[in-house]
């Protein structure tokens, strides 16, 4: 187990001024995404404040991948034709300094699965977003996680989630409970959110999208990243203040996403940032 | 018309344990459905305390769905590889011992659809759930309803359900206004429910998802089935009470499903059992 | 700039006529839509009191064109199997004397989109849909707008429009925060709605629905066009009205489309009419 020391902390005011930053030039965010996330996740990015758009033809996956501020690659509903898609984007985004957030949903379940990550983390995205059992899956190439379901906490995959991020350079974000955020060298836990959150379908998925919105800034990625799951941890925990189950909470998650502003976080504590040893 | 004797029921109690182990053990349920459902679907059945997955390529389904506790088929936006798919995964099912649900959206509009009913229903589906026109439709394989939605009542199908049922050694549910049940044998009917349920898109859908999640706990498959459209329904009763329209009815059934627990059949007169004479 | 001299109006009384009869005669509207619109415009038009499909295999898509009673055709996620499809209901829905109608999202984003455009146009839309952007991008083949989201105003596309009306002979409706609707010789603007409407996604592609549902009844494209504008913009009001963000606005929305009645108009100020000159 990693030890770690405190060396750093991430205010609330610049959570709030990484959100301004986002309002005042909305990024085009666009996604390869499921079938199930795609409404979810276009709503959410517009509450938020962002464009999102899902394209995946061959014919012009590329050429809109190069127009786009970010890009978003989730493998919940894959097949083949998406697969080729999917490797066209993510090359069309890192070829024009495009930021890209991988998602690898299920990806312990199929022998398939782990075969197309694979093929994708060889185009190396800037931040991977998944649970703790597909981050662990995605760390060790094993087989774990029988849906597309966590059966491992977050703390469990915190060593995956280090080894990952230094084996692929990239940014690991293990979302859960308690989210955890490392770039290898760094790492920072966001709490809040609510726990009707994992039974609202691809609340995931749509963070995904709101991940790659805030790293299409070209502010620093780690903080970027922590910035994102700061704003949607707190938007669920204002949802789950009135909700009667996951129909309202829902809802509320959408106004509260959208109401979210540079107040919004003065009551926060600010996000410790450790270095890894 | 078939004549009926009342010879059992099944109390608000049984309904109660059905839920309960569902919640204690949550069911994987693996569909194949329609690009309109998959969203509303997956939060219905999360809401119930079931565990969904959307998973269609031919690279992965049968090993996806011998995963799984059990699957669902629906052909609402059928297309040839999506047939291809299902065709797998229900034969994967079957050899891997897992019930899966067909649900024949709309099989009454176009020839293609009769036809790749026809190839379901060689594999043996556990329960075939539809509306009145769909289910006298497979029982008849005559020309009958012209869209999605039925232009028969739930009466008007009882003959074609039981006819279905002992054709097919499947339990046949035809939802609708009042849902019947039958497996050629027995036969039940349950009320509840709302006007406002044929005003929200893909209920009828998401529907054959938690009969699913109920009939994979081993238990009686015509018993399940009642479980399941007698929690849909309640949850559908009370849903109606606060609604103003379609969209407060949606979110407030997502509750209503979360919400449900033992003693929420209290209430209820239990469910008849009859023979089909 | 073109003129155009005031000479007729359309009184709320008519709106309701027209809203009253669609009721009386729910139309079947077939949609080959994007994945991201499809579960929200099936919920609006069941809200309306229409009733929705979503066909797009080859294998049926002609024979369900002939069958509904008006076909809408939206590239937002196109891709090459669709394209063919939607090539296919368009051809089958004029072969019957369906209407159709086209929404092209994002037209303006890369030369496929404006290829496919290129080829639907040619199949001679009963309605053109679209925010201004992608109007203005139909009219100039030029290249504009960078995502699905609009760049310009609605009334920057009014010329646009016109010529695109008179190219094509389809009316041509520019939808924003005002809508136009112009047959070419006659020019309408209908106001309302609420600013929260772009934050909620899809709400566009599922106006082209509503469109084709009002445009069913045979009666005058250009008024139809006109009376489905006019209940979307109204229902958008009312839900403003109790929507604290676009989670709650969603659901306002559908409940205020339920529950429009011939009276709901009366407060209204009769549409005027102009002639282009």
């Amino acid at each position: 187990m990693p030890s770690s020391s405190a060396n750093a902390t991430l205010s609330p005011d610049v959570l709030g001024v990484h959100l301004q930053e986002l309002r005042q030039a909305p990024p085009l965010v666009h996604n390869l995404t499921n079938f199930v996330a795609m409404n979810s996740m276009a709503n959410i990015l517009l509450a938020l404040g962002a464009s999102p758009a899902m394209v995946h033809a061959p014919e012009e996956v590329s050429e809109f991948a190069a127009l786009a501020d970010a890009v978003t690659i989730n493998i919940g509903t894959l097949s083949a034709g998406w697969v080729e898609s999917m490797l066209m984007a993510a090359h069309s985004a890192r070829q024009h300094g495009k930021p890209w957030v991988f998602d690898p949903v299920g990806v312990g379940a199929t022998r398939y699965r782990r075969d197309v990550a694979a093929q994708l983390l060889a185009l190396k995205p800037t931040v991977i977003r998944g649970n703790a059992s597909e981050i662990m899956t995605l760390a060790h190439q094993a087989d774990s996680g029988r849906g597309v379901d966590t059966t491992a906490g977050t703390d469990e995959a915190l060593q995956a989630a280090i080894a990952l991020a230094s084996a692929t350079s990239a940014v690991v974000a293990v979302t859960g409970e308690i989210d955890l955020v490392t770039d290898g060298q760094r790492l920072a836990r966001i709490c809040g959110g609510h726990e009707l959150m994992p039974r609202v379908t691809t609340l995931g998925c749509s963070l995904t999208g709101v991940i790659a919105a805030f790293i299409s800034s070209g502010r620093d990625t780690f903080e970027s990243t922590i910035a994102a799951l700061a704003c949607y941890a707190e938007a669920g925990r204002q949802a789950g203040l009135a909700a009667n189950g996951p129909g309202s909470f829902s809802s509320a998650f959408l106004d509260a996403l959208y109401n979210l502003n540079e107040s919004t976080f003065s009551h926060l504590a600010p996000v410790e940032i450790n270095h890894v040893c």
